[in-house]
């Protein structure tokens, strides 16, 4: 027997075990701004990214369990929501085309008031889930009623939350008003707070809407269980001026009097701006979330994006709910932030494609709080990601990805997505199947709301 | 053996043999306008529309050679788009966030200078057919150089087309001026005239690139061959001013005066447009071809697109080059045209579903001077037929098939398409394989054009 020879050189590190290797022809990390890396690897482990580099490298340091060899995709950060009603799924369709008020009083809040349940929200939250999953989200930022049956349909389909509690003055058939709906909340908080992918944020629903006791109260939560505030502010030109009448300034002079001004707020719409009023949400690091399908739809008007983002001001992008938007489809709304931007600046250069797929993803993590752990491909942060093909004939030629996924992708080019290393899109397809009994149940709400619809 | 019994009743006539019946869950025929048909059948025989009726008549009545059951889809005419530029799919994403003259000066102009030619104008016509036909368009009115390689390219795919014969003041690889311009443009037209999916149009480029002479010609030339006309129109503010400057009126009152305002008519993106100029529009039966995503991604303005229905001015929709939009799909037009039109208009009501829908088959229709052939699912008509599947989970619940397909449906739902009768999309994909050799031409044109590119 020939005894070994004395080694010539250190030999090489074993390769370290991990659970999952992504490669891709393409990754936009998002950090830094602009970046577009090619043929990377991702490196997951426990759910987080552990490490990003060159795909051969990868292969020689890692010893994946499951591996995804993405071909001619772009690797992005999961698709941030940051404003959603996503039991309104119920309601897709169910007033369009009608004035604002007509759509509220005949349409919306009847509906509401008549089939508002624990079941009702617990349906929609999962077919929006659902849906926003297939589209490459994998973070939302959602306000309604019954904060448990929202935060049982994200548990169930695995899609990331913040679970907003909502506070408004008047009565509906989940609360009472301002306390009962803040103590319901909290409740629920208390029952869902291990949940690692769920989180809470307070949510006053806009304030024309909201006292001032109800708002001081939501300040003081915010600071003392360290929570962020979810409004709709400035949505449309009538409730300023009716604001103005009630209370004698513009809502964001009151929000800010009354301590709620800070980087905790995601300001939604914010249509209706004067330059200090963006100065101010700048100074106080505030973020806006625009919605721009939503404020096309109901005619609110256009948002002032790209002098947001000139002054500084922290942008996230958000679908609203589906019977105002009615898509609940964030890569469309990137396509649109950036199309209008430019329409309403006059200037084609205005919002680039990285400025939408940055406010689509980092800018929706710091509007809600959570830039240190999603919306960059960076190792340390949950491993929430979204794989676009990029192959398919109308993408063609192709010069620039960031372009290619805002400008003429659809989410129909989403083939793959990941939460917290999950996978719950494969294929273009969730990984699981439709619950029993979804389709007949979304079938009963439908014919219920028809039946008491006024006509 | 038993004579036979006389006959106690005059027999059911035997059923009619015809090539294919069509049946689906609605039917959206488009006239009378807003009509909602639902279990009803396409009756289809030697590439037009024979009849039009419900499903358990069409039965009795009719012996098809072929069968389309289509469940839980929509049928509607094929879409109409009313303003491309075909050959340009090459040209997606060559220059996206640029300034407009950077756009044209630093890319667009350079790459046409450099590598404009019948093979370059066949390879990104055939793109954009296909892409136009997978997501239900099934006619275009398309403007560029070389009309003989556009022809073959919409010959090649069975989109059918006009082609519009450009005329411009200053040479190009294709000609040396508007006479030079016309002659080879009339020639191609007398080569395919027998082709019975090919239409020709005058397609002087714009009044601003366009002298009195040759506007006059086409003017004669329209008249006397029975052409429509197809052109730009006050799509920017600084090519009005510069119009006015040069010519001593706006660019539209020139057309009035050297006889091109007419039915013949349809002008281009109509941007910047004053009331008096509307009501001019409307008096001489003239259309508006809308390209609310090129308008909006060239920052050249939002289109008075409520002022114009509301003038009776008709309006077709168009997507424009790939160069510019950067998607060829025209359902997506439809949306964007309502939410715009809303937007702009500060009212919800404004361009609803239907009005979209309308402006994208009937009103490119009519534009196109097609309306006795296209645009409508009524007897008589070619069978230019989409089918678009309502079945999936993204666009529940259901209340309006129109509204459904205008602000949920995407071109990804578009399942099957028909063509004077042919079959050109089936289960979402072409029945046409790609021809062989596309996918390396597109990436040799893609390589070419990254090299010429001015940085």
């Amino acid at each position: 027997m020939t005894p070994p020879l004395p080694p010539q050189n250190t030999p090489p590190a074993p390769p370290i075990a991990v659970d999952l290797l992504i490669t891709a022809r393409w990754v936009l990390p998002m950090a830094p701004h602009g970046a577009c890396l090619e043929h990377h690897a991702v490196v997951v482990d426990q759910g987080r990214i552990l490490d990003l580099l060159p795909i051969a490298a990868a292969r020689s340091l890692y010893a994946p369990r499951e591996q995804s060899d993405l071909g001619e995709h772009a690797l992005i950060p999961g698709l941030v929501n940051a404003h959603a009603h996503g039991a309104m799924n119920l309601l897709r369709g169910y007033g369009d085309d009608l004035p604002l008020l007509r759509w509220l009083r005949e349409r919306i809040w009847p509906a509401e008031a008549e089939h508002l349940s624990e079941a009702f929200v617990h349906t929609g939250t999962l077919l929006a889930a659902r849906e926003m999953l297939r589209g490459g989200v994998t973070c939302v930022n959602d306000m309604y009623f019954y904060p448990a049956a929202m935060a049982r349909a994200y548990l169930d389909t695995g899609l990331r939350a913040i679970v907003g509690l909502i506070v408004i003055d008047f009565p509906t058939r989940y609360g009472a008003g301002p306390d009962d709906y803040l103590a319901r909340g909290l409740a629920s908080r208390d029952r869902f707070r291990d949940e690692p992918t769920l989180r809470f944020s307070l949510a006053p629903h806009a304030p024309y809407t909201v006292g001032d006791a109800a708002l001081l109260r939501v300040a003081a939560l915010a600071e003392e269980l360290d929570l962020g505030i979810h409004t709709h502010l400035h949505e449309t030109r009538s409730e300023i001026a009716e604001h103005l009448s009630a209370h004698g300034c513009r809502p964001l002079a009151r929000l800010h009097r009354l301590g709620l001004l800070s980087s905790r707020l995601a300001a939604v719409h914010a249509v209706h701006l004067e330059d200090t009023e963006i100065a101010l949400l700048a100074h106080h690091g505030a973020s806006v979330v625009h919605c721009p399908a939503s404020n096309l739809k109901l005619a609110s008007g256009f948002a002032p994006a790209a002098r947001l983002l000139a002054a500084g001001v922290n942008v996230a992008l958000g679908t609203d709910g589906a019977a105002s938007n009615n898509r609940v489809d964030l890569l469309s709304e990137t396509r649109l932030a950036s199309l209008l931007a430019k329409g309403v600046s006059g200037d084609a250069s205005a919002w680039d494609a990285h400025a939408s797929l940055r406010a689509a993803t980092l800018g929706g993590a710091r509007a809600l709080g959570l830039e240190s752990r999603i919306g960059s491909i960076e190792p340390g942060k949950q491993a929430d990601l979204t794989a676009i093909k990029l192959s398919a004939e109308e993408l063609q030629p192709l010069h620039d990805p960031a372009a290619r996924i805002v400008y003429s992708a659809g989410r129909e080019h989403v083939d793959a997505v990941w939460v917290a290393g999950h996978a719950r899109v494969r294929g273009g397809c969730l990984t699981a199947e439709m619950p029993a009994g979804l389709e007949a149940t979304v079938c009963m709400w439908q014919n219920r709301l028809v039946s008491s619809r006024i006509h």
